[in-house]
């Protein structure tokens, strides 16, 4: 079990470690991606790389998570107000195209499944979709199924979208033409 | 330029090279496949790979297109019928995943865009929407965008969708899911 760090410069070395993490492994995937490159970013060495994550798989994980909690805090989920989360998530992805590098590469390369990380988000999210179906305000059905299409709306511009460039074209009319699209498709 | 095959030999090796090359594509994206692995499953040498398709590279947007051929004659589309196109779009990459692993590795191992294939065909579709606006059978915006957001509702349940796997789940359910909430999306 690799061990987290305990002082204020393992925290700050263990932080440095994660961001260039995060950039090789978003531009290269798992199999393309260099520790070298990372030690190398990070100011550090493959010890310490290894003390504090154990492997490669080990510290891509940790990335994910750490960059499943950024988006988490960054952008609150509300089952009431679904088109409302999937403008944010739409705008989040736009400053932020790294998570959905991050999650493509973990689909390709491990595939079946996703990650532990948003499998525990998710949770949460289906709960309260359940909650919303239960009192009439989202239409019945599958919560998981229904939030897994939001989703998909949502990163229709991502990096996640296998056949159209994410950058060009007109946020206000994609802001407007999901925020409809996602009241119309969710409402009871 | 490479030369295309001219024999019926020719066109046999040729199909076994796209047939092999698609597998390994799908399986390990552009950087990870490895020629020699192709060369085996098809029964043939690297310099009969590189006479037809001149690189691995050239070899990949062959692949492409091939299976984005396959794909549009299995699939017809009607933009007066968006419901019934995504859920045939839905079935088929349940029944054949492999195009949309074979994007998804396009478009991140070669970003920010996608590839000749589906720019052509996307073209057509684009102009059948615009045409289903122009007479009031479809809500009006950006063609384009509506057309990469129902694409992107038929592929939740795909490889495309970076948070959860394709193969759990209620297809019938899904097919109901989706055909409504495109209905939905796109009436005018």
């Amino acid at each position: 079990m690799p061990a987290l760090p305990t002082t204020a410069k393992g925290t700050a070395t263990s932080r440095r470690i994660l961001d260039a993490a995060a950039e090789e492994f978003a531009e290269r995937g798992i199999a393309g991606a260099r520790i070298d490159r990372i030690t190398a970013a990070a100011n550090t060495n493959k010890a310490q790389v290894y003390g504090y994550f154990g492997s490669k798989d080990g510290l891509f994980d940790a990335v994910i998570a750490d960059r499943a909690d950024r988006l988490l805090s960054a952008l609150p989920f509300d089952a009431d107000d679904l088109p409302g989360w999937a403008v944010a998530m739409y705008d989040e992805n736009l400053r932020r195209p790294e998570l959905v590098r991050l999650l493509a590469w973990l689909r390709l390369e491990r595939r079946p499944a996703g990650g532990p990380a948003e499998t525990r988000l998710d949770k949460q999210k289906i709960a309260e979709i359940a909650r919303a179906q239960a009192a009439g305000r989202v239409r019945a059905g599958d919560p998981f199924d229904l939030f897994a299409l939001v989703l998909s709306m949502a990163l229709t511009w991502s990096p996640a979208n296998v056949a159209q460039s994410p950058s060009a074209g007109d946020p206000e009319g994609r802001r407007s033409l999901l925020h409809e699209s996602v009241r119309r498709a969710v409402a009871p």
